[in-house]
């Protein structure tokens, strides 16, 4: 049985064309004028794009002996429904746990997902096993491991750690991931503020100013450089952690920068709520920054210091975040955006000219596909690439609101917004799963996608580091002699 | 009749693999595993890339009664021979004339061009005659205009015309260039060092610092800005020039900057050199800077705050240069490079881990294609693109030497310089140039390459700036009141 | 005829400490502890300091056949009460007017000045005239030359005549200031505005926005440093130009920025008014900014990168500012302060922590005195110092208010706000001139106060810029030889 | 007894004029033309400064069952002899020990002090008792804290330690100091460097890069942001750290900067003798770096961007050094400078037009004084003042050589550099010290001097941080409400 999108303008992060797309067997596999197909799929007036792909979700999290809400099933489908075909997910171990266990609990938690997705593996512990199972990790298609530079006791590594994690990924070929705030100065400051009574969500905000994201940010870039490895700075929400980004990157050290969609369009007075519950539902990690911070992370899509926009999409309904009443550091961390990413970007970077729309596919698709080295078989309209595909209506609106979303929670942190840029049609590996508003979502569609390590940023930077590494100075006589 | 390249590796700005790529009527027709045609290429153990574009280039440019020693043909030639395909030239009107009669006469220069060729129209001059001759210059597919910052009393415009002449750009959807060096502070630091005895070609390097570099880049940069244009700064050298950029782009600017393979790869030094022939035969505009500056440079192409590598080849004999015997502000600015560009990158760039593959190719090709809006009709190995296609073999070695090159003069400023990466097969539309040192170039077969206006840049950066533009305040009875 | 202030705290630039101040013949004669004299002043719960000192002003200032409304006699006046008991005003040659000349017609001004004064002399031509009467005017002790970088068509320089211009203070030992915003962009912006029915105050704004001041600030920066001279940037208003000054700073460049007092604290928002005379009284050269603007000034001040505040007082009368009525162009520029400098930054820079005592001095006075190379004659609190001496109330308050303000205007910029922090006595050169609200100004009292050149930063960076002066590459037999 | 130094001319870090000093009983007595003495001192052709202030030794510091070599006898001595009349040394508890008995250990050292001197108490560990402590010691007149980031496993505290640490200065008015290297980074690298085989002095560079010291200077000045105090850095010795001074200058944060005269003027290649020895004898930390950093620091200075020029006096004779032949981490760390950084800093500096002579006495003497908050009793020329005083001759040249120091230790890192500027006198509290190269130094005179803690800009920067301190948000009926 094939497919084909007809009639549309294809836009991917280099081009614009028009063209139509014939999909089988889960591919596209063929792009040209006038194709034809068993079912054919009408995108006049619409761009076909890459779909979205969400480099950073924690589906079905666990969390004080409960979970984020959103599971594979929900998640996923919240995703397609959005237009975003694919999500990267963290596998979490617990300190002194074994990697693999970690990942086989996590992979439990896959078998309804409607869509595509991979794992980034943290690095919660140090250890010769955490050392020699990176390895299997990597052999298993995993080739980026996360640290948290922040939640102390509990999933925070020190520098050490740190750097003896980025050091074997070197090594491996893989890519390390940072959680940048500094995680003791945010434990003072938290008991700091609790201490003067300072307990509501906007407490939260307090306990992370954007000094402590960006010190971290430049400390693991630091790291990275000492050992010769790219690096990735996940939820990078503030100028500081894009500052310390750009001033590497000007020195031709290979870092990315995450910004998230809720840090593009959200801020600080979020917090100010006289409604605890709306405050308490935006607390997440970094928090929402003022709108210079905004400007600085547009900016930085724009000029290219920063690659790609996630969501970091870990759900809580408000009955969870209520955990938090009387003392911010228990309201659990997270939002959710999965199924908004991609309008809300459209909406509010497309539709006045920040982002031309090859750049809206990079940022969400291409640029992640790439980064994480499983391009073109995602993020890329081109003949043999996985037929994730979006047809994308730019005049489609809604106002977003929680009562119509996908996502089993019971509010939206973008609940009123106007979005103008929806998807008409949504595949997923060549399967529709969206139509509108029809959910054609299937669980246990979505397959597991692995990646190679070794990437060539990997290969050039290993190289240059070998070229310019420290020689010793020759000396016979030792010592030689005096003054 | 057709042909396929079989059995390499295909690198192209955002990806590398292995497949045929078949040709016929100049383009490329299938890309894909186990082609066949009439003519089979073997790339095993290659490269197939897309074609080198030059962006600058100055072939047989009037210069005081005389011309540039390389014209259309030599020059495309040399330029084919390293796996340059496309030239984009300079067409110069004299203050005061037609546009479109200059272009007449750079039109007649190209009858013997070996390689496709394009044009930027330059501004030397303002009135309306201009103003309306621009907008026939685009529908002649000229989409981009140069101004001169520096040469005072002959190609130099001042801020009020480049304004203008700017914000003609933006109406237009074109994309204005601009030589960065204060021409005042030139002539004045020209003249004082001329008055010391300063005269030798070092004196050259002295009269051009990079800070009026720096400072006149960030003068285009503002004016841009205010008329709501992207800006594409040719030759930056510096570090002050590339500050002004990142600066600029850290804003969401749109601004390029295009760094020569001579700046990357040659220093200051050449021009302390006791041999006054060597060192007046490195005279260009901006002169060579030192290593620091080198460091910027390479950097910048990294991170991507500047985007291509140019030659700004212009070439004089020995002969040409000694004019300025006695009198360094007389010795013809320019030199080669158009034959050494591609390898002298790779071996500097690619072979020392500095540059990515994909990124050599992007810089070389596939970003100047997207910035000047002909992509991927030229800079990409994509079916229906035209077949400007190389073939590099990445072993194949030789050293620079004048006395075996395809350019007519003299000399080589890469003199001596071991390269490891040159050209098996050059195609140009189709047509074999080069196999490995035969030239099969054939004057006459290049083409011009019309470009459209409103790139995607120019169209989202007008939305933002309409968008943000400053708003009249609505007043009744004015003046309204007293204290 | 002796007076001594007793019981109170001396605040220096440098330092704190409790003693009495003795004064004779208007000078500091004694500072110690138990002195006694003919009169004597309480100065319990005070902070004696030196006068502050402005290095802006515009008294009388002719334009369009009009005045600025405070002359020499009500703004010393209005400085003395509010603690400034000096002012440096800009002598203003008409383009083609002799130095010398303009400066007779300035002195002529000054008769009934009741506070000491000196003079910058702008240099709006340039011509072998001008080059020599410069030494002359150094000769008088005039050793700063103010250029204009807008005002096009009145008294705008080019790039040229700054060269120039700034070579020869740099040959006398002479401190070169500027106004600087790109004045063709102004221009061309203000067209475009009035084109398109954007006339009101508000357009005054938009057409001077903080790029092109920051551009102009770069472009002075880099001409100064090619000529090897200082450079004293007036009414630095935004984060463009500090960053332009920082930037040149950290290089080892010797330049001065100075914000005003009405930039550190008012913003653009004041434009917005929707009473047109509200507005049209805020319009200055550069106008106000916004927040970020101010923060950034303010870390200035902190940081030493900014190093004086000024007031630029150029005072218009409501009516004299309705000449705008329909044309922004014709609002004539400038705003009062003089009485409101000292009050103002010790209330939102001391009283909040943002400065200390010791720095508030030092911008308001030392600094200046400094700088402009007449330390300790004013600007100290040592014995032989002119005795411009205040005596501060941190606990006096008041309401600025037009209606009880010394000035002739019937306006002030800054009506409404709250000062904490105000003289109790002010001494010009020993005489009382103001005690509380009680004003004792003596119109004819004022001196002028004449500076040397050759100021120790002027010597150093000669030295400098000599040592590293480029060198010519001695050659035998040019050219010397071929390939 | 009086002491008169006539003829000469003063020079203070704010300004320089003819006039005699008066000196009773240790102290300066008056200043003013024509005085008259029991004894006179001729400084004609001389300067008349305030003695230096080193504000970094490390005398008789145990190290590994060995001192360093100069103890506070011979350490003072060479101060003086080259015109340094004040050190500010380090009190290094151990970990666990109590910082009085530390105290009492140091002072013992003290009583062959043949200058003044204070101390600065190290914080390298935390507990109630070192919180308790830090206020009686600051009872005694040491209010600065020093934290060591590197030196795992002895002296390093780790992020919490020192914001806790940083805090309780807050709160105390005192200043905490920082070495700033990512002490498990330098950890790492050694093991790493040692493993491969590079054991040599140069490993030692090689093993503390400048990205490591400047991450840590970032991490240090965010912590002291934090807590809302001000902050010190020693020996800054690259661009890295610099520019994290810079950066958080420019917000308005309170942090200062101190170069090390070996940093100014000798560079990486040092450690690239062929002589073991001779790298050896060059083994500090930081380790010297390379001529860019070198122009940053220069810069800085002009700038004032950095305040303080120090020495980090740490002597090990070659025979201590050689204790680290095969192991560069055995190396004991440390180089002289005492008795060169004056005139080094004066030849390097002042007669090179780097520096004003003012800016040399605020560097060495009175800005040392100012932050360290013993201003004017030291550091300066002024009635009350400690006559501190040296008569400094622009004229005197010496090689510097090991030979003829005065420091204990066989050579010199500034041995063959010749200085031309040197003192003619030197007095310490009045004693005269030095004449010339005959040396008076009487073991014993020097005293202790306690400092008050508070000083302005603690009291300022803490003031500006309760203004702007978050604020809880009032609610009523938490949680509020639903969605
Ligand atoms: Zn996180
Ligand atoms: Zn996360
Ligand atoms: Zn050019
Ligand atoms: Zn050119
Ligand atoms: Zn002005
Ligand atoms: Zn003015
Ligand atoms: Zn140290
Ligand atoms: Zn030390």
């Amino acid at each position: 049985m094939t497919k084909v999108i007809r009639n549309g303008t294809i836009v991917t992060a280099d081009r614009t064309w028009k063209a139509d797309v014939l999909i089988q067997h889960g591919k596209i596999v063929a792009i040209g004028e006038n194709l034809h197909a068993d079912h054919e799929f009408d995108a006049t007036g619409c761009y076909i794009m890459p779909g979205g792909i969400d480099p950073h979700t924690h589906l079905e999290m666990p969390f004080m002996g409960t979970y984020s809400a959103d599971d594979f099933e929900s998640g996923t489908r919240a995703a397609l429904s959005g237009g975003t075909t694919m999500v990267v997910d963290f596998c979490l171990p617990a300190p002194g746990q074994s990697l693999l266990e970690a990942l086989q609990m996590w992979d439990n938690k896959t078998s309804k997902a409607c869509s595509d997705y991979s794992f980034h593996m943290a690095i919660t512990w140090w250890g010769e096993q955490v050392f020699n199972e990176m390895a299997q990790v990597v052999d298993k298609g995993i080739t980026s491991f996360k640290h948290f530079m922040a939640y102390k006791g509990a999933l925070m590594v020190d520098d050490d750690e740190m750097y003896s994690s980025f050091k074997r990924c070197a090594e491996l070929g893989a890519l390390p991931l940072v959680h940048a705030e500094n995680g003791d100065v945010v434990a003072q400051l938290s008991a700091k503020l609790l201490a003067e009574g300072n307990n509501g969500p906007e407490a939260h905000a307090y306990s992370r100013p954007p000094e402590v994201e960006g010190e971290a940010t430049n400390r693991a870039i630091m790291i990275a450089d000492m050992v010769g490895s790219p690096l990735y700075v996940v939820h990078t929400s503030c100028e500081q952690a894009h500052e310390a980004i750009r001033r590497a990157r000007q020195k031709g050290m290979r870092v990315y920068g995450e910004p998230l969609i809720q840090h593009l369009v959200l801020d600080e007075t979020e917090y100010f709520n006289k409604d605890w519950d709306h405050a308490a539902r935006r607390v997440m990690s970094p928090p929402f920054r003022n709108k210079l911070h905004q400007d600085s992370l547009w900016a930085g899509l724009q000029a290219g210091s920063l690659q790609v926009v996630a969501t970091d999409h870990c759900s809580f309904t408000t009955e969870q975040k209520r955990t938090g009443v009387g003392n911010f550091t228990k309201i659990p961390n997270g939002t959710g955006g999965l199924e908004d990413r991609m309008p809300v970007l459209w909406t509010k970077g497309v539709n006045t000219g920040r982002l031309t729309m090859n750049e809206f596919v990079a940022v969400t698709s291409t640029n992640i596909a790439k980064i994480l080295n499983m391009y073109p078989k995602k993020g890329a309209i081109v003949e043999g690439a996985d037929a994730d595909v979006i047809v994308w209506d730019p005049k489609r609106k809604k106002t977003i609101a929680a009562k119509s979303q996908q996502s089993v929670i019971d509010y939206n942190v973008f609940e009123g917004i106007e979005v103008t840029g929806l998807p008409r049609f949504v595949f997923t590996r060549g399967e529709l799963a969206i139509q509108e508003h029809e959910v054609k979502a299937n669980p246990g569609h979505g397959e597991f996608v692995t990646r190679e390590p070794h990437a060539a940023v990997n290969r050039a930077l290993s190289q240059w580091k070998e070229i310019t590494a420290p020689r010793k100075v020759e000396r016979t006589g030792i010592p030689a002699t005096g003054v």
